[in-house]
């Protein structure tokens, strides 16, 4: 197995070093900067170092563009036009749309790893950085389902949770729980500081309370990654911004909707509910990330028979990622006429079992436990 | 000496145990929670439980009113017609404006120590809570300076750090750094919650990331305080969110712009710099919270010479707390014809007393180092 990394930083350089935990498989590297893929080399995170993506790709069965996301779609494309027939070609940015409408590939899987915003550099870059974390994943209709089961299988072997989203739905809830809460922490801090300046005549800034800490904790942000998230995720923010302007209205109305006694009573009431609200939704929020997992239980084997057809595999894995059941493993198995084939998915507990079971039938495909 | 506390919860059990650290000091309490009293008298955090405000404040030198806002208007002003002439009368609430104007009178001094939110109860009081805390006091025109000066010496002996602040200005602060930092939280997970449904099909709430997490932390905090603090601090909130709301539509115009290459570039490098400055303003608000302290450097006392009116010890404390300057301690003492008098103020480090003499100076008081 050759698996090739286009960007050795952080992210690519884990890749690497997690990759070559297993024996066998050999590690090529580029980098635009000749320094960084030498630090990868003496790191250990690539076996060898090649001048251009070409040779970077070639024999490869596996590709990583790891790049910053502005560069992504001319390193993608690049590494499609040099790949074999059976390679496939992932990449790792915050932000899915835009490259996946650009590489309509069938060995084009867009990849998203949770893991790894706070250092950069393959100094950094470490075997165990993708272990337990969400590495989404999307593919399409056209998504070869071979090289599917290949990308997902080696990212369970990183220690990662691959997780199938739709690209624009994964651009979406990034938005909304993470380039928002950015946008949001910015604005802010503006906002604080104007009012500093405004208020405290410029020789004394008011000591900042935790809550307004808190909220900007990730103000600021590595402007070279975030820049492009911004940039390439904007449709999406436009309508968090539009929900929040919306929001901030409807609050300003609470407030100042005070007219008579009675009203304002009313209205202590309004606010008092509208606080508790928030309160439980944030703890339904918070804890959804722990409801598709059930430490404990047994795994299971589901296998399903599949036309071999592109598509079919990208389809079980979005219906059961939509409903929180996570797949913990997969493998492929066509046909001796190679007109069928099986996939076979490993799930924990028997909830998961029995609701991918349900989903895989609603798809129209005979599933049992193995 | 005499204190007498309203309200013996938190806060309230928390100023009993530091003055009874003290000698010599009793301290008489009320709550309108019998049992809340009860309890504040087995933990020692009051000497004895009067039945009604009038008999807790008869005889006291210091009254505290450490009862939620909503309350805190009611409560001072029964406690400003029992008290004596020579009493000063203070609470703890989180919004200083509405109560100003309604207890308009030399002995009340309106007071907001930044300690505490996370607990609630007498349970949790404790002599320290206060140690290394910002107090804030809003003195008036009107203020007596005896008064002012033994509120000042006794909240330097609970450890805190009394910072003067008016009123009006108090809130507009505490609404830019703490309030509406909470209302952001509570709206944002107002919107991650309805996203999250509308996106997810009601079967798996995406995983919301840390950034969400961290702009969320004080979503929905004790409604009990939290829907007073929104209430009485509403028209400084409302500037917040129109501000935010100006601020939103600004960052929207941004992303969309960009009609034309060129254009792109230039708006990737607004954003780029926008980005920046967040880092660099929030740094600059966050290291404020020490530009006061210089530890280590040697204290001064500074000695003005006042005429005796009202108002003045309020002109001095405003101006320093104003201009960064913390007055570790202070001390009035009357001429022999009670015209005039000396302000004594303990400062530390050179820098502290060279901006605090001037700043007397330009007030028209003559001041000099002891």
């Amino acid at each position: 197995v050759k698996i090739a990394i286009l960007g050795v930083g952080l992210i690519g350089g884990s890749i690497g070093l997690a990759a070559k935990r297993d024996a066998g498989v050999r590690v090529s590297g580029y980098d635009p900067d000749p320094e960084a893929g030498e630090r990868a080399l003496a790191r250990g995170a690539i076996d060898a170092r090649e001048e251009t993506i070409a040779e970077a790709v070639k024999d490869a069965d596996v590709v990583f563009a790891a790049a910053p996301i502005g560069w992504l779609s001319t390193i993608v494309i690049e590494a499609l036009d040099a790949a074999g027939p059976d390679c496939v070609v992932s990449d790792v940015g915050s932000t899915k749309l835009v490259l996946a409408q650009l590489a309509s590939d069938e060995r084009f899987i867009g990849g998203h790893p949770l893991a790894g915003a706070e250092t950069a550099g393959v100094a950094h870059a470490r075997a165990d950085l993708f272990a337990g974390a969400t590495w989404y994943l999307t593919p399409t209709q056209g998504t070869s389902g071979v090289l599917y089961e290949r990308l997902h299988r080696l990212l369970v072997s990183f220690g990662a949770q691959p997780t199938a989203v739709a690209a624009q739905l994964h651009d979406r809830l990034m938005a909304c729980f993470s380039h928002f809460p950015h946008v949001l922490a910015n604005l802010l801090v503006e906002q604080g500081s104007a009012r500093a300046q405004e208020l405290s005549s410029g020789e004394r800034l008011p000591a900042a309370g935790p809550s307004f800490r808190d909220a900007t904790r990730v103000a600021g942000a590595n402007t070279a990654i975030w820049r492009d998230i911004y940039i390439f995720n904007r449709l999406a923010l436009i309508d968090e911004i539009d929900g929040m302007v919306e929001r901030l209205e409807g609050f300003r109305e609470l407030l100042l909707d005070d007219d008579g006694d009675a009203q304002v009573a009313s209205d202590a009431e309004r606010i008092a509910a509208w606080n508790d609200r928030a309160r439980q939704q944030r703890g339904a929020l918070l804890g959804a990330g722990l409801a598709g997992e059930t430490g404990g239980e047994p795994v299971h084997e589901l296998r399903a028979s599949v036309p071999n057809q592109p598509g079919v595999v990208a389809d079980i894995a979005l219906a059961l990622g939509g409903a929180g059941v996570n797949i913990l493993d997969m493998a492929l198995s066509p046909s001796p006429d190679n007109s069928q084939g099986v996939v076979a998915l490993w799930l924990r507990g028997d909830t998961a079992v029995g609701r991918a079971q349900q989903l895989i039938q609603d798809l129209g495909f005979p599933v049992a436990r193995a």
